[in-house]
């Protein structure tokens, strides 16, 4: 007898079922080739129809203009932390990033071994509770670098900063990619590690606007740019067949449901959910996120006491209600509520919050 | 009705089909989580048991000394060839490589964006069908590089080349990690893609030497640093959760039936009934390899014409035997015969060898 919990780790996070049946239905035997995909050549005509699907529906669910190229890498948003300034920054031009929580902390770190970096704007001053507003970008900048969701601390950014058109924009969506309708237009490049909310660990997608390829120095080692990624429509070298296989499964859900309007709706309605029963609360749960900022993905809270926090973690676990422990950085709980997880799980666990607030208050 | 072929791909490639159905059996839920693995926290206990499990088998199979670490990285071989010159590269030291076909040359392409590389030894004479002998290194240099196995060719370093106590022999074995019994103590770094040997694309295993971690410059970027992924135990960020997995299960199976030295012994039997069927051929079957040379993972052959390779390879298919097309290099017809193909199958291909040269000389 197969079980199921509710799954609210911050990633690897929970996919959608339909998505891991599929899978497992065809694992051993990939549409009569008598092979699993993890068995099929990255140039055999069925995986590169898999790779053509799994391309197509990010241009189709984002709404992508024709001259954004997907790339489908690995090693993470991490890597991706310090390709960001291999492939855009320009000698003599600082690269501008705004400080909102750990990643994009790291971020920087790996911007600095390139060139000269200026943080502005930060949320550092309160624990990045918040998204900064006003932000201005110089227009002197290589480019302009945000963190749209802040996973450990529960803000997303919704108003996208302002940037000169010579600046592009540079964002880690990471954890709220495809979470709601977004203009791409406004981005120069967007880039995620997709086990928030695309897919499995393993793989990276990394959409460019194509003017941008152009920027890497030709002294560049071959793995690292990005303008080779997009001219082999990242078949360069041995792709992760099976991560891009799920990546696929997992936006057909996203599409057979209605897309990125529908999901953002959801998002909307389950994210109300958790917040109305911290807000309902009377203060013993303690939202850490400024409630303009809240994130729709990973929602951070405190209870009275760490003997409660720890308490209300085991209590749900043992509900099946999994991976509610906060990142060490706030503390207290979080529940990553990422496009899989569904209207079902954010009730039981809003009313398992309500009944533990009962009678622990 | 499940079927199976017998899949002849230079990698992705076959994989035990022992692993395949307990992937298959635990892809909804993970040994009672209620989970699937790929939904799994890569910080989570079970994951953290499989990815022991998964670095303590390769230290065992293949006997490798306490003082070498077992990484998990992403990008394949491909990113290893800039990471060896970041890691490894000393300031006024040369970078000495053995250049015996496509992917040495692009191990050697990507060096010298750090440094001065010397080609020590070359077969490109006479189409990379044989492995220079008496191969020199300097004593000067910062390291020595070889590829162990060129899967284009389908030749193999049986004997290692000597290298001066201070020069690390570093040897990409993405084709024949655990091929044979080896001497790990030889080398200093050993890398390869797991794609063909131990389990699917999207996972690269490093083996370094502890004293080694220590070279790479401070100014570097982490994830660039297999120092950082050696304190971090590749858990620096998120891993490719269901590839290492994925090589648990391909390196347990490899464990039961023996270990690496009886999976030696049934690859040069396996290498033996093919390479037969080629020198019994009368030249209808031109191996491209010296026989000194031979490759026990790939086996490239010529027929007398382009024609008859063609319908040879198409007669193939039709006979359930996949993947035999050469590369373009060297045209004709490779069989990769890695360690998941089982005896069965290349008897499978011997036979149809056979029968195909009678019915067409």
């Amino acid at each position: 007898m197969m079980k199921r919990v509710y799954n609210f780790y911050p990633g690897p996070a929970t996919l959608p079922l339909g998505a891991l049946e599929t899978a497992q239905k065809e694992l051993l035997d990939y549409k009569g080739t008598g092979m699993s995909i993890m068995e099929l050549s990255h140039r055999s005509k069925q995986y590169a129809e898999i790779h053509e699907k799994a391309s197509s529906l990010v241009k189709e669910l984002m709404g992508l203009p024709d001259d954004y190229s997907v790339l489908w890498l690995q090693g993470g948003a991490s890597t991706q932390f310090y390709m960001v300034p291999v492939n855009l920054g320009i000698q003599g031009k600082k690269m501008e990033y705004v400080h909102t929580g750990v990643w994009s902390k790291k971020a920087i770190k790996e911007a600095k071994f390139y060139g000269d970096v200026e943080i502005v704007a930060s949320s550092e001053d309160q624990n990045f509770s918040y998204i900064p507003k006003d932000i201005v970008f110089s227009d002197k900048a290589a480019y302009a670098h945000i963190t749209g969701n802040n996973t450990i601390y529960g803000t997303e950014f919704f108003n996208w900063p302002m940037t000169h058109t010579s600046v592009p924009l540079v964002c880690d969506m990471s954890s709220n990619i495809m979470d709601k309708v977004i203009d791409p237009k406004k981005f120069g490049v967007i880039y995620a590690g997709a086990q928030k909310n695309i897919g499995p660990a393993g793989v990276t997608l990394v959409i460019v606007r194509e003017d941008l390829l152009q920027r890497v120095s030709e002294n560049t080692p071959t793995m690292q740019k990005w303008k080779i990624h997009a001219e082999k429509d990242s078949l360069f070298n041995t792709c992760p067949v099976w991560a891009i296989y799920m990546c696929k499964l997992c936006l057909e859900h996203l599409q057979s449901i209605g897309g990125v309007s529908a999901i953002e709706k959801a998002n909307r309605q389950k994210a109300k959910m958790l917040y109305d029963v911290i807000d309902g609360s009377n203060g013993f749960y303690q939202g850490h996120a400024r409630p303009d900022s809240r994130s729709l993905m990973n929602v951070t809270f405190n209870l009275p006491t760490p003997e409660l926090e720890a308490a209300c973690v085991k209590e749900a676990t043992e509900h099946d209600l999994i991976g509610l422990k906060g990142h060490r950085s706030v503390g207290g709980m979080r529940a990553s509520i990422y496009n899989a997880m569904t209207l079902e799980g954010v009730q039981k666990l809003a009313e398992f919050l309500t009944t533990f607030k009962e009678e622990n208050e």
